[in-house]
């Protein structure tokens, strides 16, 4: 007991030294337990598996290199027989993780949203990404995963769906389905705003479908505010992008009980002490937190957050598979919900992912 | 239009009646888009599909009785014509609600958990329900699926668990899976405690387990607190009845990031200014809320919160049918997480929802 708890606080004090941040052994047991299972994983599989904080993971990773424990080898990372001697030390039995697939459950999709998919996969070439607008889309199947449930809880067909930033295409998604009212697209992009406009006449939607340019650090115009049923964002990952997007998306809804909002909000890229600061924001919003569905919406491999932290040699980058996945909230209004930006201007950076990891420590 | 509204005011007029609440639009129409897919559903279809309050739906569908729209048959509530009218002005397109098979989603059950189902089944034959202690055992095949996720969420492995309550017999489950380091019952009923001791001899159960009597209106002793990874529990589903136990339980688990709590908690028995409580107050203990799985584990037919609330002759009463479902919450501790009665002792009443009935308006 006393061999392996110096070991574990070595460890955690060299990740330490790595991540600046503090990890703790519970995160360390979590990272080996998907060694355990994999005597090689790739980082992105640790990342798929847990729900560990990338810096925070990244460098219990580090210092495990460091020390012996694992010999990189083409991006796997290799357990050696100190390494064995770890995991087996410090993790009694193997975990069969979920997965992302596990969470996708039960999803029987029906044909016709297969069909979109396919759609939506030709579409999404003609749109050409830009970092200055922390642009990321999901991949098509998880924007059409994702209106399939937001369909089966009764908060699309013949709702007033507005959609906060729509580089996913969710608006054409949902105008092909034909269930929805009308559909308000929301972004800051001119390109996005003029492809979902452009095929919603060429594919013939007969849903009312209104793309308009908007930057939401600004407030919601007056004409469109308490409009809505239903909103749909897929933000930033930082904390304030989140909040921001959430609260310009109150502001959108109709200001009566039982209003619904999704967005997508992902726990590996914000440090823990960030996600209770988003919750108490939600709260304080007077928000009820209706569903937390883990690891639902995935990205293609490459992401904009590994941007914030530096990957070593020997990690296999940038990742050829999904590693990063995003929770879907949904959220209701009560009679007491109040967006937290009301008609106010927003000052600051909603993409400074690097404001996260030193802000919450 | 007007004609539209008109309807639907009185209705909701009534409604209100009857339900000493008010109901919303909204509500009404959640209800109406279950009539529009089957004509004639049971009130309890009503509930497992949406997450309307107990009152509140019964409400709008006495209101639709007396208004003609509905007229009972065999506990069936079959739409008149007028009420086919209704549905069609109020509601333009019918939803395939998810129910809770669907969020049963992709698991896969091992065999091992499915045979463990049987014996769980068995043995619970032996407990008998009392009301004073407000027990009501989910279905033994929700504590298999519970125990399966919490197995693959990294939750139970190698971990002390304790369950604060355990009429579910949720410790036989994971004691026979062999999979965690210690298990510790805590429960009010000395039945509870005896049936756990005896079957964990019997069965053989390898995992140290040990069952104690306690009352969770009073402070957690001394010798336990602070002790443990992971907390479980299904408690009585009033606002303050979650928090209690929710409040223990951080109490019982060791004092740093990342240990894991899991509660039930059901929306249909929790008016919604309720539900916004309960969460404002979870994320004052610092609880990171990790997962709000919807429609995750059932209860047999009969629940004893229907009580609560006068049923009319004209439903099918008691139901026959699986209708009352809690959400699986998962909660995470945070460096800063703190119990809320903390070493105080709980002065009033766990399961009054008469309670909950009339300050959540």
């Amino acid at each position: 007991m006393t061999a392996e708890n110096e070991i574990v606080v070595e460890l955690l004090e060299d990740a330490r030294k790595f991540s600046e941040r503090h990890s703790t052994r519970d995160s360390l047991v979590r990272v080996l337990q998907v060694f355990k299972k994999n005597h090689s994983p790739k980082l992105w599989e640790i990342y798929e598996k847990t729900e560990e904080y990338l810096p925070s993971a990244l460098g219990i990773v580090m210092a495990m290199e460091k020390g012996g424990f694992i010999e990189p080898e083409n991006g796997f990372l290799k357990l050696t027989g100190k390494g064995k001697n770890l995991v087996d030390l410090v993790v009694p039995k193997a975990v069969d993780y979920r997965t992302m697939e596990d969470f996708r459950f039960g999803v029987k999709m029906p044909a016709e949203l297969k069909r979109i998919e396919g759609e939506i996969r030709r579409i999404s070439q003609e749109l050409i990404m830009k970092d200055e607008f922390d642009q990321a889309p999901i991949t098509a199947d998880s924007v059409v995963l994702k209106a399939y449930h937001m369909i089966s809880r009764g908060d699309i067909a013949g709702k007033s769906v507005v959609l906060l930033g729509d580089d996913d295409l969710m608006s054409i998604v949902l105008g092909l389905t034909s269930l929805p009212k009308e559909i308000l697209v929301i972004d800051i992009d001119k390109d996005v705003a003029g492809i979902v406009e452009k095929y919603s006449k060429k594919l013939g939607i007969k849903v009312p479908m209104r793309a308009v340019v908007h930057d939401f650090r600004k407030p919601i115009p007056k004409n469109i505010r308490g409009k809505f049923d239903t909103f749909v964002t897929q933000p930033p990952d930082t904390v304030l992008g989140m909040l921001l997007f959430v609260s310009r998306g109150v502001e959108l809804l109709k200001d009566e009980p039982g209003m619904v909002g999704y967005a997508g909000f992902t726990k590996t890229g914000c440090p823990q002490l960030g996600i209770l600061d988003f919750w108490e924001k939600i709260v304080g919003m007077k928000l009820v937190i209706s569903e937390v569905i883990p690891k639902f919406t995935v990205y293609p491999g490459i992401r904009t957050e590994i941007k914030e932290v530096e990957v070593p040699e020997f990690i296999d980058y940038p990742p050829k598979q999904f590693w990063y996945i995003s929770d879907l909230i949904r959220l209701k209004t009560t009679k007491r919900s109040k967006s937290m930006f009301e008609g106010k201007t927003f000052e600051g950076d909603i993409s400074d992912y690097r404001r996260d990891v030193l802000k919450y420590r």
